[in-house]
């Protein structure tokens, strides 16, 4: 197995592999449908609480969009402290465009979890996704944390249940966990995420816009027993969500909320620093399968894209012309007809705001993962390989874009999806589904 | 009527209906559908030339994509030159991407027609739409300009024959006349355009990139009889293609070939210089009214949004948060949905380049062209109007967007559309069919 020889395997389980982690989800109606308390039962879960039974060093990426909801200030300003011990996030309610009362209620729900554990409000994070714009049912979140607080637990069941409570247009739980040595000490690190629509994340440490900063909700949670360094952490969270999460674009709209928080308490006791390395690559593999996996099960989305950009002159180039190319409305629906429409590909190239000549400009397909690239395009004309030929690739549910610019040194890779039919049905709107605000 | 205040009223009519212009359009099988000679019955026209009896000032605007078709580099060396006779133009094939051979092929079509005119080939400007990276089918061209050359008519049926040669995915022609007064003597103007998707036009001059230069294939022709030196007509086709052409987005794709030239052939005898102002008016109302027509003709496209940006901080973040509205494939989807969904407004406007203060802004809808708006949002925070009532105004086939950023003395407007089911079942590609190489 390809991971092994990285260091670590795959486990079952996600955020509750790693010792010293409970979780719990419960359902206690955050959009007000107006089921009975006691009507729990067949719904979905929308409230979750993640807990470390000790203080763990903690590193948190948040939305750079300046529509900002209230949780995302808040827990960037927690996160900032070092340590937390919880996690609490609900669907259902983005809790954004919300003003004083939103950011009143953020804090709120961190001190009510604060309460249960007995320990400060300002190690407590809190994300929520869902509706815009709508204040948050307060009664309704507070008898959801102290339900939550009341099943804490350590197993892979209620790790599942909290991966299903923040889970809105998502069609399946994502979860992953993974196994590692530090220093000869076992360790795990696992992790939960959800997103399907409004996905292309541009995220950084304070939330503030870095070189190029971007857009989902999408949230995710990751846990390790090792013991890791908070400034360290924050490095390799930021490595990993810049190489992750943040290289992937289903319809390239930035949330108002997307948010990855890590939580490292310490529990498996490996030697401090040791095999930092190893720690990096474990955090990067988790952190692009649980990124994959939000591509994969995007809106609508039928097929999986690849998208390689090499040979830019500068890295702000590879990547404007990737993000131009994943987000052509043309040549996503292209992708989504099985259709190797080049001359689509290369007009959006065109536009990006790259320098490019359009006489050195390559691109080819590829099956995933392989070599060997079957070129459409060489040096700004068609080569005389057929459509069918192409068409065999990029029918597929999956496969590789390739595009060399061939004007410097710099790469980029996306990973991106078509554009379907389903997915403008989905997003079109109901006014009389009070889905219709989602955000 | 409202255009006659402005010193200047609508007749029928396109661009015939200056003096002094001719034009033809016919079949000549440009997509080599493999239709014989004799078999031009029935088929749409695809090749068309638009003649002035003498030498016209000329000036053009150009796409500021670096992937540029071949004709558009014939044409903006040849507008510089500032006077021409004719424009010659086909759909079917774009000639872009086709390299040396694809910029020998555009100056063979301006030599063509300056052999059966009687002129030099630096006086013809040519046009291209259609498929990307296909050699153009120069014995079909050919026949086909010496057809149209022994066809020109100056009459309104010859006119509307062109705005029907140059539509490709169009649903319908568009054109327009306009005749008014400068320094006593009666001018008329007319145009004509295509263009339903690959739509947001991004043009300069040179089809070098300006401050902010976007993107479909969209061409337009003017035809004026006025007396106007080239000077000021590129000063005049430049500001006005900034106030529509430029002003439109369908899908947010740039094309490779999008094109705007205006022939000024003095034939009016007006006094050079005399009333400019109306001059330009006419220019803008003319220009507007056919950018406005191929919005409400996009692909698939059931809504026309008129979306105005008020109070930013500069000219370009008024743009940038236009255009990150107006692009945003949920915010799209959503008016196709009738759906007044302001949280997805609110989420593009902070993800734009523009800064922008969500405590400030406010968020409005209105029927077309009144000033009474209802808000949805009132410093970055719901009103208390219902989802009915805003529903009302943006279920209709038109409606304005209106929104506000105070912070600053710097607006924009844009003309936009929904996205829907049918925009994506157009462009899904089938290679089956020899469309789906379409630019």
């Amino acid at each position: 197995m390809k991971t092994r020889s990285l260091g670590f395997k795959q486990i079952p389980g996600s955020i509750c592999a790693p010792r010293g982690f409970k979780a719990a989800a419960v359902f206690c109606d955050i959009k007000r449908l107006g089921t009975g308390k006691g009507s729990e039962k067949g719904q979905k879960r929308d409230l979750a609480l993640i807990v470390s039974d000790v203080p763990a060093a903690v590193a948190g990426m948040f939305t750079t969009n300046q529509v900002c909801a209230a949780p995302v200030k808040v827990s960037a300003r927690n996160a900032a402290r070092k340590f937390a011990r919880a996690i609490v996030v609900n669907s259902g309610n983005a809790n954004a465009c919300t003003g004083k009362q939103g950011m009143a209620d953020a804090e709120t729900m961190t001190k009510v979890v604060a309460n249960k554990l007995r320990t400060s409000a300002n190690e407590i994070l809190v994300c929520s996704t869902g509706r815009i714009g709508v204040p948050m049912p307060m009664a309704n979140v507070k008898r959801g944390i102290v339900m939550a607080s009341g099943r804490l637990a350590r197993n892979r069941a209620s790790a599942s249940e909290v991966a299903e409570a923040i889970m809105t247009s998502d069609s399946r739980r994502k979860e992953i966990a993974v196994e590692f040595q530090l220093g000869g000490t076992r360790v795990r690190l696992g992790g939960i995420c959800k997103g399907a629509g409004m996905i292309q994340p541009g995220m950084s440490r304070t939330g503030k816009r870095p070189a190029a900063g971007l857009h989902a909700t999408m949230l995710g949670f990751l846990t390790t027993d090792a013991v890791v360094d908070p400034g360290f952490l924050k490095e390799a969270l930021e490595k990993a969500v810049a190489q992750s999460f943040n290289r992937i674009t289903v319809d390239g709209d930035i949330s108002t909320n997307d948010t990855v928080l890590i939580l490292a308490n310490g529990m498996a006791g490996n030697p401090p620093a040791a095999d930092r390395e190893i720690f990096q690559h474990a955090l990067d593999f988790v952190t692009l399968e649980l990124a994959k996996m939000i591509v994969r099960d995007g809106e609508g989305v039928t097929r999986f894209i690849t998208l390689h950009v090499r040979g830019a002159r500068t890295a702000a180039d590879a990547e404007a012309v990737a993000r131009a190319v994943a987000n052509s409305a043309l040549v996503k629906t292209s992708w989504f007809g099985g259709d190797p429409n080049w001359g689509r590909i290369l007009c959006a190239i065109g536009y990006s705001s790259a320098t490019v000549n359009e006489a050195k400009v390559d691109v080819g397909y590829s099956p995933p993962g392989k070599t060997k690239i079957t070129f459409a395009v060489r040096r700004g004309q068609p080569t005389r390989v057929g459509l069918q030929t192409l068409g065999a690739i990029v029918s597929q549910p999956e496969f590789d874009l390739h595009i060399f610019l061939n004007a410097g040194r710099h790469d980029c890779v996306l990973y991106t999806s078509d554009l379907t039919e389903e997915y403008v049905e989905f997003n079109k709107g109901n006014l009389s589904d009070p889905k219709s605000l989602g955000g």
